[in-house]
């Protein structure tokens, strides 16, 4: 199943047959202080750098997030997907709790945008899903609803299927649009989180065969060495079927890993891609010692 | 299932809620040319760097093969044991082709070996089969025949089921002291070949249950990069049932990421080993600050 997110200029297919999908997830003003006052005063200029660098990184779409306290999120979504469209090619993520700055980033966005999120919860559904088939957009779905966070992978197959059954059923929207979130928890909280996730990502692609994506950084919150948590994670729920990831595109060791990890799964013909960028990198050391 | 490996003073426990059992693969001369030099002469000085890179890496068993051309392979297997043993406590794995190796290696060796390795060869099984036995020794077997290394997971599989029905049933070997090898083959040969050690690595966890191991290093041979694509895969075989590995214990990226898997995987109870070797890690960089 190939979903396919477009910018103005360029296409990014998502599947289970593709390179994995490296959405970059710095474009948030969560935990991020300087860029929350910035926000406040309406200063995106710090926007300009986190393309640039998940751009040098390696992303293939960026998430964008305007969500600050005290700042007119609808508003700054339109400017921020403005100048982000203006700064690279990519496709964006839309990415609110906030129905207006989802509305106003769709409105603005020029290609076929991914919404996050959507949950289970039937309001919610009511609310987002028209927007995302108004626009023509594919949907990041996380399977939770008004009563929990389900810990168990049947329960959350559940919820996943029943977002598809509404999104597909009700409105209309196409299957291969709907990106599955199969809930990525801190395993400093709790260390059998991992195998939930790593069981509702096998779960749903055996019995929806759908996309999916989630927010890989939250798995090694709190621990110590999260680089490498996240390389070593990323490749496992490539393994049980992750097709997409909203992680930070600016580590080298987990692009790094996510990189291996299509090889490694026959994503990467002949090994082209590793071989390359290979030579790549040997070529800038070489640059770089020639320097000093 | 819980294979148990053992020293004169030290016991190793290899099975599914276990943290992952990292055999060093270094005491080996294939491919060592200087090594294998030295083993004509008799010399088996190098063996002593060998055990202390490993054992400073983390290996928690030791591969131990002196398998070169024109070599007195009996012999210097027994000179090895005796002298692995006296310079470390871990259980050792015996590696050879040589029946008189094997024989030769685990008369000498004190505690409960592994055997590397049989294969589902008759003439092998009717061979090596008894003298593990005879020595109450674990075994590695590799699920190929006079015919073929099968390609296809469920062709090895059945060959895997056939070593498991005769060492149990003919030779009254305990299930739990045998190690199937999955058989790991090179990624820059064929890009589907991992797929196919990984679909192998599930359909042995899920029909025989019993625990596994492989040579972690063949993954990578031919390409850049080798420690990247072995921190990659050794996560990816272990999520799908992988036990051990006979692998590089001299490769910090590598075995760190064997430890986060063991975190990510829940066999790291509150993460107390991840802490703790985190924390060395930067009391020896500050250490090493100091001294600059």
């Amino acid at each position: 199943m190939h979903t396919v997110l477009k910018s103005a200029s360029k296409e990014v297919v998502i599947g289970h047959d593709q390179p994995f999908c490296i959405i970059g997830e710095r474009i948030n003003p969560t935990g991020r202080k300087l860029f929350q006052e910035q926000l406040r005063k309406g200063d995106l200029s710090r926007v300009d750098i986190d393309v640039a660098d998940q751009l040098a990184g390696g992303a293939m779409a960026l998430d964008v997030n305007m969500g600050a306290p005290l700042v007119d999120e609808a508003g700054l979504m339109v400017q921020a997907v403005k100048l982000v469209q203006g700064l690279c090619d990519l496709p964006l993520c839309i990415d609110s709790s906030v129905i207006e700055a989802l509305d106003a980033g769709l409105r603005t966005y020029e290609g076929k945008a991914l919404v996050n999120s959507v949950t289970a919860e039937d309001e919610r559904l009511d609310a987002i899903l028209p927007l995302v088939k108004a626009h023509g957009a594919a949907i990041i779905a996380l399977p939770n609803d008004e009563e929990e966070i389900p810990e168990e992978p049947a329960r959350r197959l559940e919820l996943a299927r029943k977002i598809v059954e509404v999104a597909t059923g009700t409105y209309g929207i196409p299957v291969e649009d709907i990106l599955i979130d199969p809930l990525a928890m801190p395993i400093g909280a709790d260390t059998s989180l991992v195998n939930r996730t790593l069981e509702t990502i096998h779960l749903v692609r055996e019995e929806l065969g759908v996309n999916m994506t989630l927010g890989a950084s939250n798995v090694s919150f709190g621990m110590p060495e999260r680089h490498v948590l996240g390389a070593c994670f990323l490749p496992m729920a490539m393994q049980a079927g992750l097709t997409s990831a909203i992680m930070d595109a600016r580590s080298p060791e987990i692009v790094r890993a996510v990189k291996a990890a299509d090889l490694l799964l026959d994503h990467d013909p002949w090994g082209a891609n590793w071989i390359a960028e290979h030579r790549k990198r040997e070529a800038e050391n070489k640059r770089e010692a020639e320097k000093r």
